[in-house]
C-alpha cells in the first residue's frame, strides 16, 4: 500500500517547507533522503532528487522537480503527477543543471545525510552555487503529522493489536516454544493483517532474557513462570507502529506482580504528561519518579519514548537530556522498563498522538497483566 | 551465529589494510562504516570506530583501537579480544582525541559514506589532523574473500538451496497460492534451515510478472502453465547468498522451453567465462552474445552479475560498462535473465567463487527446467 497522490497533502509539506527555506534565505532545497522526498512527494523508489524552489508560490510549484532513472519512468509519473519529473541517470547532478539554469544563488542540502564525496561532486559541478547545510529541514517538518500520515499510524498500530491477540488466543505463547519461533509467527500474522513490513526485528524476550532491553530472539524455550517480553509493529503505507506488551507464562510470582505493576504505573504516568508544549524532559521524569519512588531507577536503563512515523525512530526523542516541547500532532512512544539482570524484566509500550486535550492512544492492546 | 574471533583472520586483514595505507602515505585509517568495522575486527554491534594505525607490525596493533558505547561492553571484549576498546558515547570523537594524542598528521577517512555533517564536526575537533579522502579502501580488499568467508558463503547459498529444495518437495509452488505465500513460505524455511536473516526481500514473479526484472510479491495468483521466477538468498555469519531459479507450473509451452534453454545457454556461459585476470566486460559480453545472437539482446535489461559477501550487492560490478579484472578469490553472481513484457520471463542466476582453475560453484540446486 502507499499514501495515494491525489489525496495526500504533499503539496501543503511542500508549502511549509519553502516558508522554511525563505527563513533561512535559500533559492532551493536540493532533498537526496527518500524519506524526505516521499514524504515531500509520495515517491516510493530507490532513487531519486528533489530540487524544492523557494520562490513564491504561484511560480513554485512550476520550479520544483523531481529526478529518478528510468526504471520508475511509470512510477514516477503515478505516484507524482503533479510535479515535472526529470529522468536521469544521476539525478542530484541533472538538478543541479536546472537549479544553475534557472539562476538559483543559494542552495540548501541535507548535510546531515549527503557524503563528503558527493559533495565535493556537486561543487565540482555547479560552480556559482552556494551549497548551504542544511540538516534536518525537511525532518522537523515530519515531526508534526498530518491526519492522512496518523490515520496511517493507526492502522499500522491496529494491524499490531490483530496479530498479537491472535497470537495470544491460538496458543503461540506456551512453554515449550522458542523465542525465534515465537517471533516469526507473529511477524507472520503481521503480514496476515495486512502489514507491508515490519518495523524492524520482532524481540520476543522470555525469563531472564527479558531483562535485556533490546534482545534478538534466539532458540531459548519459554517455560511456565517466565515473563515474555514482546517488542514488534508493523509497517502501513511506510510507517511503523511499536508496541510493547510482557506476559507471563501460566503463573505469576508475587515479586513479578509488583514489578509489572510498577512499570504499568510509570507507564501510565508519561502517557498522562503528553500535552503540546510540555518540555520532553519532564515527560521523561513524569515516568522515571515512579520507578525512582519504587527505588529501582538505576534499573530504568534506557530514555522512555521516542517520535514515530516513516522511520521508527525519529524526533522528538523523550529521555533525561532531551531538550525541546512536545508539539501538537507529534506522534511518539512512551516505554518505560525494569530489568532484573538474571531474572527477568518489564517493559510496556504504546505509541500515542500528541493532541491538545488528551494524548490519542493508538496501540490498544490491554496492558493489565495477562497470564497466558 | 558470528565469525568465531579466534579463528577469523581479522588480523591478517587488518595487515594488508595498513599496507594500502603506507603505498599513500597515510599515518591512520579512521572506519566508521559497520560492515567495514565487522571485516576488520569481528565486531558487529550497531555503534562503532575503529582507528587502524599504518604504523610498523611489530607497533600497529598496540595503536589500533576500536571504540563503542557502554552497550556493547561486553559485546566488544568477546569480539574483539585482540584490540584495545575504548568505551565513549561519540566513538569518532574518542579516536580522534587518541589520533591527535599519538601525534598522527595524515588520518584518511571513508569520504564515501562520512557526511557532510560529520566531517565539519571531526574538523573542528582534531585541528592538526590533515583529513584524506579514502573512498572504498576497505571495500576493495574486501573483493577478495578469505577461506573463511567463502565457508560462510557456502553455508548460507546451501540454506538457500535446501529452503527451496524443501519449497519444491512439499507442492509449495503450485497453482491458486499467492506470490506473496510462495514468498513467505520460502523465508521461513530459510530460517528452518539456520538462516540468520534474509539476504533481501524475496522477489516471487508469476506469470507476466515474471517479465518484471525486480518485481515485488503480490496477492497475484500462480495459475497453470505460468512461468514463476524465486529470487531469493540466506545470511549466515553476515555473509549473503544470492540465486534465482524459474519454474513453470504444471504444463510448459514450447515458446517457454525455448526461451528457458536460451537463458540456461547464457548463463552457463557466463559461468564459464570466470577466471583471474579476465575483464568483467568480456564476461558480461559471454552470456550477452547468446542472447543476442538469439536475437533478444534488447530483453536483457540489465548487467550479468555483482560481487556479494557481507552486502548483497558489491564490487566488482560485471556489466557491459564495468572496468577491471576479475580477482582469484572474488564471489560473484552470473545472472542473465530475458522478459517477454506482458508474458513472461526468465533469469537464472549462481553464486560462484572465481578460482584459479574452474569457478566454484555455491549454489548447487539444478538449472534444468523444471516443471513442478
Amino acid at each position: 500500500m502507499s499514501i495515494d497522490p491525489a489525496t495526500a497533502p504533499t503539496s501543503a509539506r511542500r508549502s511549509k517547507l519553502r516558508e522554511a527555506l525563505r527563513d533561512r534565505g535559500l533559492d532551493a532545497l536540493l532533498v537526496t533522503d527518500l524519506l524526505n522526498i516521499r514524504y515531500l512527494t509520495g515517491f516510493t523508489g530507490s532513487n531519486a532528487a528533489l530540487l524544492v524552489s523557494a520562490a513564491d508560490e504561484t511560480d513554485a510549484e512550476d520550479h520544483t522537480v523531481i529526478s529518478t532513472d528510468g526504471r520508475y519512468l511509470v512510477q514516477v509519473a503515478e505516484q507524482v503527477p503533479d510535479l515535472r519529473a526529470e529522468i536521469a541517470r544521476a539525478s542530484g547532478r541533472k538538478l543541479l543543471e536546472l537549479a544553475l539554469a534557472s539562476g538559483i544563488g543559494k542552495l540548501g542540502f541535507e548535510s546531515h545525510v549527503v557524503t563528503v564525496d558527493q559533495h565535493a561532486v556537486w561543487s565540482d559541478a555547479a560552480d556559482g552555487i552556494v551549497f548551504v547545510r542544511t540538516p534536518h529541514i525537511v525532518e522537523e517538518l515530519r515531526e508534526v503529522k498530518d491526519e492522512s500520515e496518523i490515520e496511517l499510524l493507526r492502522r499500522a498500530c491496529a494491524v499490531a493489536d490483530r496479530a498479537l491477540a491472535d497470537l495470544v488466543q491460538r496458543g503461540g505463547l506456551r512453554p515449550g516454544r522458542t523465542e525465534r519461533e515465537v517471533g516469526r509467527e507473529l511477524e507472520s500474522l503481521m503480514f496476515d493483517h495486512g502489514a507491508d513490513g515490519i518495523s524492524f526485528e520482532t524481540i520476543v524476550a522470555a525469563g531472564a532474557n527479558s531483562a535485556i532491553p533490546h534482545h534478538r530472539p534466539t532458540g531459548a524455550v519459554l517455560q511456565s513462570g517466565d515473563f515474555v517480553k514482546l517488542d514488534f509493529g508493523a509497517q502501513v503505507g511506510g510507517y511503523h507502529s511499536d508496541m510493547t506488551r510482557t506476559y507471563v507464562l501460566e503463573r505469576a510470582a508475587s515479586w513479578q506482580r509488583d514489578l509489572y505493576d510498577l512499570v504499568a504505573r510509570a507507564q501510565a504516568a508519561g502517557c498522562a504528561a503528553l500535552a503540546p508544549g510540555v518540555d520532553v524532559g519532564s515527560v521523561d521524569s513524569s515516568a522515571r519518579a515512579v520507578i525512582d519512588d519504587a527505588g529501582y531507577g538505576d534499573l530504568f536503563l534506557h530514555g522512555l519514548g521516542h517520535g514515530v512515523g516513516l522511520e521508527i525512530h525519529e524526533a522528538p526523542g523523550i529521555g533525561k537530556l532531551g531538550t525541546g516541547t512536545l508539539l501538537r500532532g507529534a506522534v511518539v512512544t512512551v516505554e518505560p522498563g525494569v530489568y532484573l539482570s538474571g531474572r527477568g524484566g518489564v517493559r510496556i509500550e504504546d505509541t500515542l498522538v500528541v493532541r491538545e486535550q488528551e494524548p490519542e492512544l493508538l496501540t490498544l492492546t490491554s496492558k493489565d497483566l495477562a497470564i497466558v
